[in-house]
């Protein structure tokens, strides 16, 4: 299929890679966003990008066969319609059809978190595997589902929106979705801020105060957390306790709806890794059928920064392919 | 593709029935299973019922182009093997291969709430909805998803066993998977039952312990229930709440992970109609994304009783068509 280029087209970040047939990626380049200049603006960018891409890996532009593009929000990846995306302040932007006028190549687009969950099914932790659960801890909380290599979609391309999972016995946040209890208010770097944030400043002792005496704790982040936790601190721990054991809930019936031989675990809040994930299994493990659990395994995402580039980059190669 | 022969296999009744392709049911006939006689005595049973069916029908077993049964428990459709009916008692039968061996006709089998949730789709209150989520509320609850005609199966075919997500805060029993707290211990026919049984056995006051002061409260049932909810009856109205309002958080979470255009309620708990509907679609839809509750519709089974048999009907015609 000659070589591809995979995006991923975030609200602060555009990140470009070249990839081989194989899911290898050759080189990247990363530029900030400024959605505030407009979709015309982004597009402009990301064809200087991709020509800038090329010149760096001295590959004319008729090698390349296809681009794939994950943004964030609501997709439709047949129509290659950007329907809604808050963090860009899109709304019905055609993508893949700005791109392939600017460049000439067959372009698609995807939901963001499905192209990192299609790129750790098919090069990553997930290889192998034929039933695949991704999950993205980021700002938010994503799941996508790829079984054999083909992505699970739903109704209005909506399905796997595990951040919004209520659970309003534990959960006493309003979400931005205009719901009380969502499992993202929660359950990702900005929840675990949150939930640190909130404890402090309900008086708990912490060493999370002393780190933020002559600071905002506005600026408190997931990153703080896992560093205290590291030395015992008790509002930490807690934050972490708490997280994963919701996490594991949210999962439960996520497993037992898809049946996942594999969940693959990415996005920045996975970086606290067994802090959260050892609360999470046993959770997990509680509260869903044994069968469920012995068939399943769980790991940390393999290209936890590039997953969504390399996996558009081969999704856009298949569609390519077989259309 | 000719004439099709569908089957449900229960741990009561097998009913065994002629459908046409376009999956009008023409006939059927209906035994007791009699599974403590062992598989060997349900699959003649099989062959005799088949006979008796094209007898009464005057059709000739080679206008018979394949045969479909749905069985419940745990089922390896590609096999064709039940791999565990705990109502059956069979363990690592080859169901299909049994068939085809007393039939001379291609056999496929398929859990049964998938071959009920597939009728309803293809040919039923589902029909021209591409996302159907199918739910059964019987002895227990279970779900099963059909995407513009394709079942969606999961790892090891497990994939919507809805009635054992688990609600600890809110459900007090132990169900017979092991686990404390699933939906089917109370939202199945069973379950409803239940609740009434422990609230007359606590004491409260209830038109159920006139009707039953003569007899075994245990032979109370769901009918009891619904009837006792048409009295104004206050344990039949907080069994009905409880149930409902559980059901639609159970909904919920299946809605956000699957994206359903369309739920399909069947089963004989679903006899109990908006007295259980009621409270359920107010909770669902106070417990999911508005975008998810936008675009989706509720309703009843259309063939309340004979969706299974069109669904392994239609099913094996097309898997016979295909191979």
């Amino acid at each position: 299929m000659g070589l591809l280029i995979g995006m991923d087209i975030g609200g602060t970040n555009i990140v470009c890679g070249l990839v081989d047939e194989e899911g290898r990626l050759m080189n990247k380049i990363k530029k900030t966003t400024e959605a505030h200049k407009g979709s015309e603006y982004v597009f402009d960018k990301i064809q200087s990008m991709i020509k800038e891409l090329l010149q760096l890996s001295d590959v004319p532009l008729t090698d390349i066969s296809a681009i794939g593009a994950g943004t964030p929000g609501f997709i439709d990846p047949v129509r290659g319609v950007t329907l809604f995306a808050g963090n860009l302040k899109w709304k019905d932007v055609p993508t893949a059809e700005e791109i392939r006028k600017r460049t000439g190549i067959p372009a698609f687009i995807d939901n963001d978190v499905r192209m990192y969950a299609y790129g750790e099914a098919v090069r990553g932790a997930a290889q192998g595997y034929e039933h695949v659960l991704g999950i993205t801890i980021g700002t938010g909380l994503a799941a996508a589902v790829v079984n054999n290599g083909e992505l699970y979609y739903g109704g209005g391309y909506m399905a796997g929106e595990i951040g919004h999972f209520t659970f309003p016995e534990h959960i006493p946040y309003v979400c931005g979705c205009g719901m009380t209890g969502c499992l993202e208010t929660v359950a990702s770097a900005t929840g675990m801020a949150r939930q640190a944030k909130d404890l402090l400043r309900g008086g708990r002792v912490s060493v999370l105060q002393e780190w933020f005496k002559d600071t905002s704790i506005d600026h408190l982040t997931a990153a703080d957390v896992s560093r205290a936790y590291d030395l015992g601190d008790p509002v930490a721990v807690e934050v972490m306790n708490h997280t994963g054991r919701l996490l594991g809930r949210g999962l439960a019936y996520a497993v037992t709806m898809y049946s996942p031989d594999m969940i693959v675990i990415g996005g920045g809040g996975a970086l606290a890794g067994e802090r959260l994930f050892a609360p999470m299994r046993e959770q997990l493990k509680q509260s869903v059928y044994s069968g469920y659990w012995e068939r399943l395994a769980i790991a940390t995402a393999q290209n936890i920064d590039d997953a969504g580039i390399i996996g558009s980059a081969l999704s856009a190669g298949k569609r390519a392919a077989t259309r």
